[in-house]
């Protein structure tokens, strides 16, 4: 009884919560321009009215008659997953959500200038604040180890610092040496075939296909244009994707439609029947990115894949491609070179991106890295880790919008999904001798079925690394990851 | 100090309703078909959540304390218009609020299969709750000569059904005689002109336009495309209206386009200082419909405006309209003729088909007029009042959604909307006597701002009665309709 009307009030307070994410994507596609401020207004009611309804009296008592009371395995992963959220929320002090939501909210502002005017000193204040609050918020929600742990813990429930940078220390030992063996192959990928001409307009029937050929429920959903692209969950039976046309960036949206739309597929596939608790809601955001990740490049820049989607797009784009072939295209898809911008960086050197920031954010938090001393601390690491001298901050520190809206602890998640996907794709395979091939003649129902299976069915029921644990039988670990870089680019770059 | 407090309180409000409002625009603009379910869930919880925060005792207590204090003419206004919409909410039970939000819900999906299927009988039970719910929150709200007059005031505040009929019997009195001579002058509108090819998207163009031309300011709103056009009001700075295009029907999307952009001048003109108090909400549904009206029929089917206008449009359709005069153009688009559907009529007959409603509604109401009788007694109607057989219910009495949504009492303000118009149109002739040539040569500015000051700026500050007065030194009459109605058709008829 109390169970149940435990998850009743947390479906509410997810119909809500929803009613936010509806004015989120409304406000990255469709709001006017003068209607910004308002939204603003509007989003902050709806998160200050979810946050009272969480940390309610009604709440605490919810939960504890509910743990007092015998509950299935499930019951009980739910109100473990309810009282996880709802003592993170008490121990934050109503004027630090309100600081930080004020904070990144100007600090938001404040970088989108400051990036495009490559002006880090406009941006530095700002960033001092929510560097300040964060420190706080890591206080309030206490630690062990590593202050850090309790930002990651938001993200990746249960994740711990010393763990990630243990893996991540593993993975750049190996990835370090084979990007230095792709630079130093003498052969170059013909990246310019990306960048010739491809109409916006065939480029949006194309991602609309593939995005429904690999399992993206239209009927339920949505892709839309924004210039961040995302994905959000709305509810059950309605999930929204984005993307963004550059008429010469093929990839852009090839590649941007198929990584939303595996964050589609995981929301549309999370049990419905537990919508608004734990048990329906998604795992992780390093399990999320494992599912974008797995179509984006797994599937989505696989060989196979190309097989089965090549005639379509030479013929979408006949004059522009009559005269590259499979491999040629193959090839330019997978281009492998230091960059400087993260979210266009290829499989192998994105994750370079990803531990630099990694590294850089605890030391923030720390303070054994002062905020006015991140971009000389950034430039440094790009020239030891990528050989390029940055030009500007617009090109360095200041590219993401992550730490000007508070997200610190966020960005390993992205590598977590890198990790976590080669891990399950391995796994998949075994399981499914024929993927290769399945997917090498346009059927992925497979494929999304073992994942709906595994993965999305569960929502919160295990923790991601129990999660990795019972799919693959083994830790999360770097090996998955490097053995199917090297075998893909020894391939292609003759390593 | 509780003056400040309780606006506040209402704003908040608002800003809460403001997220139904968006839930409402998408869910008729973008929503996923299996989307539906889910969006009722929020939109029942939101609306539920903003009852309880009027009804809320810290209301009452802030109501009362506001109405002891000293307050200017403006904030008396407020706290007035406030105290009307708690006392009417107060008043109504929460069981009768909820068995009415289910029972329209319901009556929405039956009311839309039956008019596809033409199936009266389907629908007649849903219909029947909801009359039997009406009556019960007239009851509940409380009136003295009319239970219709209960309803009637939530959409316009003051009105009285019996001063309506009165006027309408004016109305229709003058009105059946024109429209009759209309019909014996042997002049028939070349209405196919309508009718001919016009693409689409040049539809599109030429409706955003035009919409932007009359003062629809797109930074602060938007133009989507629906199933049933409306105006949604979001909040500051975001007013979104939506159209449909209909390739063989011209008059459609750009007589549909400034109706609701009329609206939405409206809407974007309200004191944004005032947002979320009756100071900064619209006069009534009648002050609404005026502008919508007025700049649909009483500037877009004038004369000068095709003057303006005509040139562009016949280039938009070049091959479609290159044998069309502006005269016959302007003909086309004043033909008046008997029809069965209320949304398709002229300006004459339009104001027929809302008398037929407004007397059967109030019949349904009183019980004079049982359900199931509906049918007949509305084709008997139709037969006296337009000499037309009304074959299949969805021609009839199933055409219109209004009654399925629980809105009884509304329709009377789309003439009275038409009445407003024309009254406010006479004046703001005598007060800009260049008003004509200023449409004629395509400035709408002057005409835009007249309505502001006069009419927008004002929210609720006035009673629509008080506006009127306060506008044109009069009380509402038929007379300034009825003259420019003889005045428009005895030139394009000859009578």
């Amino acid at each position: 009884m109390s169970y149940s009307k435990l998850c009743e009030r947390e479906r509410e307070r997810a119909t809500l919560a929803s009613c936010a994410s509806l004015l989120g994507w409304d406000e990255r596609t469709y709001l006017p321009a003068k209607g910004q401020a308002f939204r603003g207004d509007q989003l902050a009611l709806v998160a200050r009215l979810c946050h009272e309804m969480l940390i309610a009296k009604e709440t605490a008592d919810l939960l504890s008659t509910a743990e007092g009371t015998t509950l299935s395995d499930a019951e009980r992963a739910n109100v473990q997953g309810i009282r996880r959220v709802y003592d993170r929320a008490v121990k934050l002090p109503t004027e630090l959500v309100v600081a930080l939501a004020k904070a990144t909210s100007a600090g938001q502002n404040a970088w989108e200038q400051a990036k495009h005017q490559n002006d880090f000193a406009s941006f530095q204040p700002y960033l001092q604040t929510i560097i300040d609050l964060k420190r706080e918020e890591a206080k309030a929600v206490g630690y062990v180890d590593h202050p850090y742990d309790a930002l990651l813990d938001e993200f990746e429930p249960g994740a711990k610092t010393i763990e990630l940078q243990r893996l991540f220390d593993k993975l750049q030992k190996e990835l370090v040496p084979l990007i230095a063996a792709i630079q130093q192959s003498g052969i170059e990928a013909p990246r310019e075939i990306l960048e010739r001409s491809y109409p916006v307009e065939s480029q949006r029937q194309l991602s609309e296909w593939i995005s429904e050929q690999v399992g993206f429920d239209r009927s339920a959903g949505r892709l839309d244009v924004t210039v961040h692209p995302f994905c959000s969950g709305i509810g059950p039976g309605d999930c929204r994707i984005t993307t963004r046309y550059n008429e010469r960036a093929f990839a852009e949206a090839f590649f941007g439609t198929l990584h939303e739309t595996g964050h589609g597929i995981y929301e549309q596939n999370l049990p419905v029947e537990y919508f608004g608790t734990p048990l329906g809601t998604a795992c992780s955001l390093g399990i999320h990115e494992s599912q974008s990740r797995l179509w984006e490049n797994f599937v989505g820049r696989s060989k196979p894949f190309w097989h089965a989607n090549w005639k379509r797009v030479q013929q979408t784009f006949a004059s522009t491609l009559s005269d590259v072939t499979e491999d040629r295209f193959y090839a330019a898809i997978n281009d492998v070179r230091p960059s400087f911008i993260r979210i266009e960086a290829d499989e192998a050197t994105y994750n370079l991106h990803i531990i630099l920031r990694f590294e850089l954010e605890q030391a923030l938090l720390t303070g054994d890295l002062k905020v006015a001393d991140l971009p000389g601390a950034w430039n440094e690491r790009m020239q030891k880790m990528f050989n390029l001298k940055v030009p500007r901050d617009g090109l360095g520190c200041l590219q993401d919008v992550h730490w000007s809206a508070g997200l610190v602890g966020y960005f390993p998640t992205y590598t977590l999904g890198n990790l976590y996907a080669a891990q399950f794709m391995v796994q998949a395979n075994a399981d499914m001798p024929d993927l290769a091939s399945q997917i090498a003649s346009g059927q992925y129902a497979k494929l999304k079925t073992w994942l709906t299976t595994n993965i999305h069915s569960h929502g919160q029921r295990y923790s991601a690394g129990e999660l990795c644990e019972r799919i693959t039988g083994k830790p999360l670990s770097h090996q998955p990851l490097m053995t199917y870089l090297k075998a893909k680019y020894s391939e292609l770059y003759g390593i």
